[in-house]
């Protein structure tokens, strides 16, 4: 058996080598020496549809914040060098001169020896350059006791020490958060350029497809990457098109092809793209335009069969049929493209050390991903064990992984407790305390 | 100077105990003894627009998934059991019966000695039960000729073994990201129920702020918070209506509160909270309904002029006026209600373990929470460095911080080089590579 088991294997590698497949470092390479991903358009949206937008351009203060010296506290508004000395037995006694109420420009000018009464948030008036916190005072008629000084500017917000006019408060790429939207809003800004998001087309092949809510007739399933790989688009920052199912038809197939690069800027397809160059997806994407069809067939499990095309400017990622292989697929080369063309800036990997809880075996000559879930062992250590079921025509894959182990190409295995490196599809509870 | 600021700290805890300053936790509970916040309502979504949004209900398979076995290879379909013993020097040899392609029904029966040919992800045909890849065998007119055994179910995908009929696929509670979003294809579904977003009232008070985009007179000063708040609650899974200013004036206060009580299942207001239970506030709540006022004030820094009230049966959160405070206490507060009222789930939160960079003082008897920003010094440690312009009327502390350190009301100080837990406002560049 081992003998040709070694056989079958060398003529399985010949038939690789036929295909030239190449790693996911060199499909990556040959991409980017064809096609420059930038974002398409800039667009403006109100204030209230900036969240997680992405900012087309810096955003320049043309107004200081706050744009007057402004109480911190309500108190009185006085000259600080008057209050110096003062204490609980020996107060300061000032002269009431006015009052400043918030939203209104001072009427009074705060001279040696005199206090004005103002409210949090309010200018403070002429003269004064302190604000004495009404809990450290005491009026008596148009008299004001003092029993604790104060320094020069306290309780005083400056105009621009928040932000000043003319500073960056935030840089193109930058997605306003709750937190950011606030800083527009305080410039009086309503309107903000944000990117464009690009238009991703998505077309499903296949004789065996039906589109979900149909009835679904013996030997056929259904279209689940269309939904899965639309709601990816949405993640990215991308707005998905979908153009529905075509069969694995030269015609039909060239026809959603010339809609999409109409109406779309990146093009992805997933299924009928199994058996290498004389495939139906290549050659109707060679015929479409150059320079056509870059990448076919990856050394990669999943997505060995997967077809990246430049056609008409424009990427074409067609993805294995399989869900799970597609989605992965979509993540690895189709993601940050659309990234780029969003003007998004690469998120940081979630990722966190665990160990094997079972042997592992990339696939010969492939870099292998290892959909992987987490737990906990009995002394408190993470387990990363396998998904079952981890084949690539599943769907459930990867919704049941919590992440994903990389197993390059020249490993021969990993053993059941090795130290893995898994990095998360999104934060889990055993994220919650980290320690670095 | 000392004896008098000792006198003056009492005369101000003083002041602080008549005003019954809760802890956080006191504040919580009051709140939910009185106010148990559930979902609003169920709508059925298109499962384009499902991403996201939360399940209002278990997701059980009517199906299996696949519907039938499927082969996961180019091949043949054959009993398994025909092919032991086959080897690369003894191939055994089996008589082609026919073809199955995709989407088809077969048409043929795999006998025993008889082989069908098979195309990736087409149903096995009766009789079969394991798939020959393509690659081990050999087609010699109407003979195959097969160099390896191959076992029973090998390259078959049974139906079922990826999503079984009665299985609960997705749970109450979950947010379909692109990963279940194909699940829910897979199953032909094209609508679902999710929670219906609660609606969020939101009204700015204060006579000195102007709504963006309007000229700002002098001393006036834009309203940040009520697009800030807005953003948060589109971040909370929450639909915000924007109600506009308001003065701190009873009779525009009240009507603008019936308008927020009828339109909203939240109210958050912001500003006009800040001297005690004579507030405008507070006493318009009361007068509104019962039971009004359950909160006045908070042992919290930022935060401490927050009114919590419950008003025919909607809870009010009145935030300070502070950029900084109203949103931290939000987060504190209202985002809780508003995850519950929208179904969701509260999220782990992203903790990181740091040094602090310099030594940092809670306010007296309150809860104080210290913005940081994270930098690493040269021997590679995590520092927590205190946000500068930390106030709390200041609109960038938050935006130019990385996350917050809590420090109990009880600890004295924190020393610069004690170790911190800082919580992430979200992931940055130091989760990159994490340990546990």
């Amino acid at each position: 058996m081992k003998s040709s088991l070694y056989i079958f294997s060398t003529r399985w590698e010949a038939h690789d080598l036929f295909r030239k497949l190449l790693t996911i470092e060199e499909a990556k390479q040959v991409l980017e020496r064809s096609f420059s991903p930038k974002p398409v358009g800039v667009e403006h949206v109100h204030l209230s549809e900036a969240l997680d937008r992405v900012l087309a351009e810096d955003v320049v203060a043309a107004m200081d914040v706050p744009p007057f010296d402004r109480a911190t506290v309500d108190g009185y508004a006085v000259i600080a060098t008057d209050t110096f000395g003062a204490d609980e037995d020996r107060p300061v006694i000032l002269k009431l001169c006015g009052h400043v109420s918030v939203g209104e420009l001072p009427s009074v000018v705060v001279e040696k020896g005199t206090a004005a009464e103002i409210a949090t948030g309010a200018p403070l008036p002429g003269g004064a350059d302190a604000v004495m916190m009404m809990e450290y005072s005491v009026q008596q008629g148009d008299d004001l006791l003092i029993y604790s000084p104060v320094s020069r500017g306290e309780n005083v917000m400056k105009a621009g020490s928040d932000i000043h006019r003319g500073e960056t408060v935030l840089k193109r790429g930058q997605m306003p958060s709750s937190r950011e939207v606030g800083m527009l809003a305080a410039l009086g800004l309503t309107k903000v350029n944000v990117y464009t998001r690009p238009k991703v087309a998505i077309v499903s092949t296949g004789a065996e497809i039906v589109e979900p809510g149909k009835p679904l007739p013996p030997g056929k399933i259904y279209d689940t990457n269309a939904y899965s790989l639309s709601a990816a688009v949405l993640e990215c920052g991308g707005e998905p098109i979908l153009l529905g199912t075509v069969p694995d038809e030269a015609d039909q197939l060239r026809a959603a092809l010339n809609k999409a690069l109409i109406l779309a800027d990146i093009i992805v397809t997933s299924g009928g793209v199994s058996v290498g160059p004389t495939d139906i997806i290549p050659r109707v994407l060679n015929e479409l335009g150059k320079p056509g069809v870059l990448v076919c067939g990856i050394a990669s499990k999943p997505g060995k069969p997967t077809t990246i095309a430049i056609v008409e400017g424009k990427p074409v990622f067609s993805l294995p049929g399989h869900p799970t292989s597609s989605l992965f697929m979509f993540y690895l080369f189709a993601r940050p493209v659309i990234y780029s063309m969003a003007g998004r800036r690469e998120e940081s990997p979630l990722m966190l050390r665990a160990v094997a809880a079972a042997k592992m075996f990339p696939a010969r000559g492939r870099r292998t991903f290892v959909t992987v879930n987490l737990t906990r062992n009995k002394s408190g250590r993470l387990l990363a064990s396998p998904v079952p079921l981890g084949l690539s025509g599943a769907i459930t894959t990867l919704a049941r992984a919590d992440g994903f182990i990389e197993i390059p190409e020249s490993q021969q295995f990993i053993n059941a407790g090795d130290e893995v490196m898994v990095r998360l599809f999104k934060p889990t509870p055993y994220v919650a305390l980290l320690t670095e």
